[in-house]
């Protein structure tokens, strides 16, 4: 293999793809990058096994080939290189791709190509979804997506296109996320998968990058292919039933608050303040008032009052503060509506503007 | 004790004064910041013991005292309070301090007074140094000092100002800085004093901060006093006999190249991603001609050849790349000059301005 570069293009492609590299396999392989050059095309390819990346490169082929080049030894030196262009070159006998930008040369051992995985073609039904309402879809989700690799179904976020809507729900149990996005044009078929929430957000800064006005979406029985602007990511999809969201949601609430969205995040993120080793968020409603405080012992306690419309016996719940700020917070701007039932219930917040977005969250129960 | 200030100069002064703060130590107060209402004047205090940090605050005073808080959870209250005034009143009931911005309420409990060190009085012979000077001989120097705290007596800078000279030297025995800067005018006194490093980088900190155009020093036995723009900081000076550095300096060299310092960074730079796991960089100097190589086993290799007016017998020296990249860093902009002896002897680094600059690093043998 010989291939022949614009540094900058090179550098660019090197660190969209290395981000799929993995950084603690047991396999040298995946911690490293392919670069194939095979039937007139450059493509530049990473994967950790749960996502993968194929980039195309412009550049000259001069000999066709490919090899797997440790990522972020490349990546650093591709960017030090002076000079415009660049040369990558495989040494069959030392085993090693020489590198040469300038005045500088670089060789580089080859880590095994037998180890690097094939990666699956795009193929079949493709359904193309627009580029921004996707992205904004994760991004009002994804945080409640879970970390918690024992339960590996709540780490995905359940993605469903069908008709002019695109859904997507995630939860990790403590508090669920749904955003139904609406639009503009009927889809040209429908999916439903559990993806991986990492898998999705690495999507995002990709859509964004490459400024991709639509996305390819083709699911398969365990995978399923994105492409946008050229970039391929492919992901494994989660094993397992995704949970039954719509049993729940709340048939109906005895409160339902319309509040500034601005201001009760900011009452709730410094009263957080002192709601420190697992101490909840106590929210206080009386007649036309929210009092929000918390207390952690031996540090100290806070509060703050504000107006709100609220009627009734009073009711007191607590959350989990972080929790409540992720709910609020994905709520960018505008009002927020609060609903609530009891202080041993699960509280709603919705976004004011109707835009489908819907955060539920679990109380804490308050020791008096 | 009770004050009120406002808030966003409350919040300046209190991240100012918190980076002296402990955040490791076993005694709390430590971890706090002292707020002193008495004599009229308002100060903040933290100190970890080695350094201490004093800055004024402007407010009114309701009622004198003083108060030991946990410093980085005061700082975060203080930063995310409502209003722009803040009221900060001591409650010795309920041990703790009621702190009121906007319609926002927080007790936060006091740490212990009596654990909270006093803190040295400026006092004696002050001698005034310009802020500018002092900051950047600082700057040129403080990467050589040693991080290793078995040997204490590396860890400081010595820092020696007589006449129209101010001079610090560092080392860490693998290196060693010198810089000699020229004053506009003589200083009104002498002193020489072995500083912590961490101790003056947090003053060139404060220095740029308090845009200080003059800084007063006054030397005690044990400590060592700034004034800068009405902050004070205090450090312990370092026990122990600082090397005698001019007995380190060779006499006289065989070769003193004079080379462009940016392009000669930029290669040791990107050479070195290859001197990995210890490995030296290279200089093979030949007629004309430098040649910087790496090479890190089971990672590969890489050169560069460079034009040098070097003349005579070839020489091969090795470095450990980052020391030798901190001395070529340090010159900004302009030449260098390489000044050699033989591979086993020490090479230095001078500024090619004769800034006053000079910088020392020992060798590393290099097996064939």
């Amino acid at each position: 293999m010989k291939i022949t570069t614009r540094r900058e293009a090179l550098f660019g492609q090197l660190q969209t793809v290395t981000r799929a590299a993995s950084t603690r396999s047991a396999v040298q392989a995946l911690s490293g990058v392919q670069v194939l050059a095979t039937g007139g095309a450059i493509e530049l390819r990473a994967t950790d096994m749960e996502i993968g990346l194929r980039v195309p490169l412009e550049g000259d082929i001069v000999r066709e080939g490919s090899v797997v080049l440790p990522a972020r030894l490349v990546v650093d030196v591709v960017r030090a290189l002076p000079g415009t262009d660049v040369t990558l070159e495989l040494r069959p006998t030392e085993q090693d791709v020489e590198i040469v930008g300038g005045s500088a040369t670089f060789h580089i051992r080859t880590l095994r190509s037998e180890d690097f995985p094939p990666f699956p073609e795009p193929e079949g039904d493709r359904v193309l979804v627009p580029g921004d309402a996707f992205v904004a879809t994760v991004n009002k989700v994804a945080r409640s997506a879970s970390r918690d690799e024992t339960r590996p179904v709540l780490t995905g976020i359940l993605v469903s296109a069908t008709g002019d809507e695109l859904r997507m729900v995630a939860t990790d149990s403590y508090r669920l996320s749904v955003k139904e996005t609406k639009l503009d044009e009927a889809l040209s078929g429908a999916f439903e998968a559990n993806v991986p929430a990492r898998a999705l957000q690495e999507l995002t800064r990709i859509v964004q990058h490459e400024n991709a006005q639509e996305l390819a979406v083709s699911v398969r029985a365990n995978q399923v292919v994105f492409e946008a602007g050229g970039v391929v990511l492919s992901s494994r999809l989660i094993d397992g039933q995704f949970p039954n969201y719509r049993q729940l949601l709340p048939d109906a609430y005895e409160h339902a608050l319309r509040l500034a969205g601005g201001e009760i995040s900011e009452v709730v993120r410094r009263i957080s303040l002192l709601a420190q080793k697992n101490a909840p968020l106590r929210l206080a409603f009386t007649e036309g008032e929210l009092t929000v405080s918390a207390r952690t012992p031996d540090v100290g306690e806070a509060r703050e009052t504000l107006p709100v419309p609220f009627a009734g016996e009073p009711l007191e719940i607590g959350f989990n503060p972080e929790f409540l700020r992720d709910g609020l917070e994905a709520i960018e701007g505008g009002d927020v509506v609060l609903k609530l039932i009891s202080p041993l219930r699960p509280g709603m917040i919705e976004a004011g503007d109707e835009s489908g977005f819907q955060y539920l969250l679990m109380p804490i129960r308050l020791n008096v």
